[in-house]
């Protein structure tokens, strides 16, 4: 299916976003005004880009439902400061209420009940029940559009990071278990990044892996993934080590699967060698 | 644990934001260089900010390593067009593999076996693995310093939206189970978003939920978890209607309990009504 911009509302298209850019992170921002009322409320057009310096930028974008604007997006631009605060699975109904759309000047720390914790260098306080929390001075609002559906870049320097003790491993890095975040989909959906569907991609060789146009040809016809391919194909160069072949076809290339989950390149490829070999 | 950007390395504090900034949406960018040379990179400092105009915005950052740029910004610097490409579980390791460091030339969609479709309106190729691919002008590159680890936004200008059809559901809607997604989280973890972690939270009441604050202070002490105390303030009032308790009070909040999680609030709210008026 193709999707032009031109021809589908601004509605349509931000679905089609929301559904196909995912899962996103959520910033839950906290802002005052410039009469010092508190304003919180979660934002998943949202990243980190760069760390030095270190710069956030999430959207308060205009409601494609009345081309109306955020309280946070007023309160950024009057007073310069943010908190954007991580958002874990244990809060995060709370942080769904906190979108809601409350009258200006509504605290939505007391609706959602979160917990005010005042800052150390901005007036807006962070959220206690957050893992993370980012200080934030506001560098600059960019508007990307006048429609509803536009974007409104608030790009944030960090200047100082909290980070909750209970979420650090003994290196004192952060667990991306015990951080148990959560993150936006589409329509109503959010995903939770633990368990079962967290794993590990060891980063590609930084002395260059053959690639799959370096694969020999044999290693396509035997039912491997693509994933199991780019594993094989991610070696600095074939090994000359060849095992014999003592049992049958289907059994080693079963056994490959299992050294390959295993991360023992170097072994699935001595034995694939050799069953290619002895096929010669 | 307090991290300030001013005493800790650019490396460190890259880790740290990384860690924190979890999940990532990861953008595998196509691009060309003057000459038609292909190029193929995964970015996880993501996201789209605004459906109309739809803009993208990824970052190529300069590496803390080494202060050197990647082949994609060159490539969008010169040629200003770039496909983003969405990255499903079974070409994750394939994507990981694209994400090597090849000498300026190398085509990684050769090197990680993904395969090159002519795009539409631009003249990188897309991803057919992908479940999704936006073809984009390159509108601005901003940079936002000068050393390792400084941010250089890339913001795209959607211009073409391709969609598998595998992924849409009888609504022609994405279906976020069959988008089958996977996201960065620091070091070199990812994140499946399938299965049991998908999970939806309806969006709160427009005419506003009475917060936390308007519930009786009873439901505080009857050991229900912050996230079911949310969907408790998620109404719009206190319904009039009160069950009799006829069982005991365990039992009544273990009730309670399945009918928040069976989205039966109004339900929920009758029988603990009804228990608290009964021991008043």
């Amino acid at each position: 299916m193709i999707v032009d911009p031109h021809e589908i509302s601004a509605a349509g298209m931000q679905r089609y976003m929301l559904g196909a850019v995912a899962p996103r992170p959520i910033a839950l921002v906290s802002s005052i005004d410039s009469n010092g009322n508190v304003n919180l409320s979660p934002y998943s057009n949202f990243n980190f880009f760069g760390a030095n310096p270190p710069i956030m930028i999430f959207s308060a974008s205009r409601r494609v439902r009345n081309n109306t604007t955020k309280h946070t997006l007023e309160n950024a631009s009057e007073t310069r400061e943010v908190v954007v605060n991580i958002v874990s699975f244990d809060m995060v109904e709370q942080v769904s209420l906190s979108s809601t759309e409350y009258p200006k000047g509504t605290n939505e720390f007391i609706k959602s009940g979160l917990t005010e914790v005042p800052s150390l260098k901005i007036r807006p306080p962070r959220v206690e029940e957050s893992p993370v929390s980012f200080e934030c001075k506001v560098n600059d609002i960019v508007p990307l559009g006048t429609e509803g559906g536009a974007g409104n870049l608030v790009i944030c320097k960090v200047l100082l990071m909290h980070i909750n003790d209970k979420i650090l491993d003994q290196d004192h890095m952060i667990d991306p278990y015990k951080l148990d975040a959560v993150a936006r989909m589409g329509g109503n959906w959010y995903s939770r990044a633990n368990g079962e569907v967290l794993f590990e991609v060891e980063k590609p060789l930084a002395d260059q892996g053959i690639g799959f146009d370096q694969l020999p040809e044999e290693v396509f016809e035997m039912g491997f993934s693509k994933n199991q391919l780019a594993r094989l194909a991610n070696i600095r160069q074939l090994p000359d080590q060849k095992v014999h072949p003592v049992k049958n076809r289907a059994e080693i290339i079963e056994m490959v699967k299992i050294m390959l989950r295993e991360k023992d390149t170097l072994g699935a490829w001595a034995h694939l060698l050799g069953l290619i070999d002895a096929e010669k």
